[in-house]
């Protein structure tokens, strides 16, 4: 059982976890240096208890002690009862969903073991935005991916921001980084993916015509705005776009890259069977 | 020529318009008390004048205005010449993208003359965050749309946020808002429209079945969160859904708002021609 500990003092150290939650710099090196995340809310602290990632200690107002009892019961970690002002006051936000919690990040699972059995992965090259990460691995996880894989640069789905577009799907969607960025689709391809970078590259195919047929199916997905680099966009096995209408007219050729991505997992999830 | 006006202090009434942009409460009743709305960066500024939206003012820095030369020759609105923190101090932000202005916005056009030409129309219910509203429009756009219409509660797809992430395509794409919430889908189907509300209500089919043969089709989507209203689910024509994967194991069972949308526009176009 987690031990209740109120706190009345926002300068207390043992709240440090829980600081400017909405100062993204300072999170990042925080968060690293400590090795840890942030759940935000009774169902998103709930599944990443249950995920398995150990919790460092809760943070929550008196009324949300009820719901949580039972995720409460299952750890030694400290639970700080606050005022909901001061809960304001310590992060930097009101916090709607009342319950918070710091957990421990876990080592990343090798590259082989979370490829074993997949058939579909995602893979994303600089998607710098939380939100998009966020919502990728959301709807990849509704649409049947079976795991997902972030090229160095891509913002981190542990981030508080990620968790909560994703719902939580973060903790239960395998997912690593990719170590090497420059022989990252080279690699896949040698484990047997056909690798299909979304591009509008001249020789792009058609999507459904790119996955037709495709067993072992990676998804290669650029950031916002420039898209996919070069070296992905020429070392991926093929390059298929999704067909815009209308693009030329409204001046707006692209979807937004959450979009393009939950469009690629429709249309991969929907692909005729490998050969 | 639209008139350079220099201004150098931050409280010159003259710039009211471009006030605490950050402010969602204010900008609301500001922008509709005065009937104008913001586009921001060079791009979205000359979309919306090209669109024919009259300027009643613009704000930039001085190094903006060489690459705007053209749009200030098409208006007589004066063009407020100011620092680059000025702007930061009057608006509330740092302005990455230089350019502001201000629009007048237009009368919204009737549903029929909205409905004329379309064959494919996405219908909001209460889409609540700008941000997503931006988004479907943009990508409503690119595949094809041919027009939105919002039902009251909608966020305002003029709001600052919408068009920045629409990149303009609220410009072009044709849309309106329908003043009659309860009967808006009976009303839809007696123009011609096959209303298909996505929806996990029981009876709901497969996006693709539902869609197949239809010629003119409104696909109708609810808001973040609790989806379609009873009255709306009740009163589309069809009821459909786009499967979900692993839903129940992850905890997660739909799409984000903007990428539903997106998936079943994309399933839209793909249908087969109607009878």
């Amino acid at each position: 059982m987690a031990r209740l500990v109120e706190v009345d003092d926002a300068a207390d150290p043992r709240l440090a976890d829980y600081r400017d939650l909405r100062d993204v710099g300072l999170r990042r090196s925080l968060e690293a240096e400590h090795g840890l995340f942030l759940a935000e809310g009774e169902k998103v602290v709930r599944r990443a208890v249950e995920a398995g990632y150990p919790p460092r200690s809760f943070l929550m107002a008196p009324r949300w002690l009820d719901g949580l009892a039972d995720v409460l019961a299952t750890s030694d970690a400290p639970c700080f009862v606050v005022s909901e002002s001061l809960a304001e006051e310590v992060t930097g936000f009101h916090v709607h969903r009342g319950a918070l919690a710091s957990l421990r990040r876990l080592p990343l699972p090798a590259l082989d073991e979370v490829l074993r059995e997949a058939r579909t992965v995602v893979v994303l090259e600089d998607l710098v935005d939380h939100t998009n990460v966020g919502a990728v691995v959301r709807n990849a996880a509704a649409l049947g991916v079976d795991a997902v894989l972030l090229a160095p640069r891509c913002a981190d789905p542990l981030y508080r921001r990620a968790v909560k577009v994703a719902m939580g799907a973060v903790f239960a969607m395998p997912w690593t980084r990719l170590s090497d960025w420059y022989d990252a689709l080279p690699s896949l391809s040698a484990r047997g993916f056909t690798t299909v970078a979304l591009s509008l590259a001249e020789d792009s195919e058609d999507l459904e015509a790119a996955v037709a047929g495709v067993d072992r199916l990676a998804l290669v997905l650029g950031g916002e705005g420039h898209g996919l680099s070069e070296r992905w966009t020429d070392t991926a096995d093929r390059r298929a776009r999704i067909a815009m209408s209308r693009g030329v007219e409204v001046g707006v050729d692209s979807l937004n890259a959450a979009a393009a991505a939950a469009v690629a997992c429709y249309v991969a999830r929907a692909r005729s069977a490998g050969a």
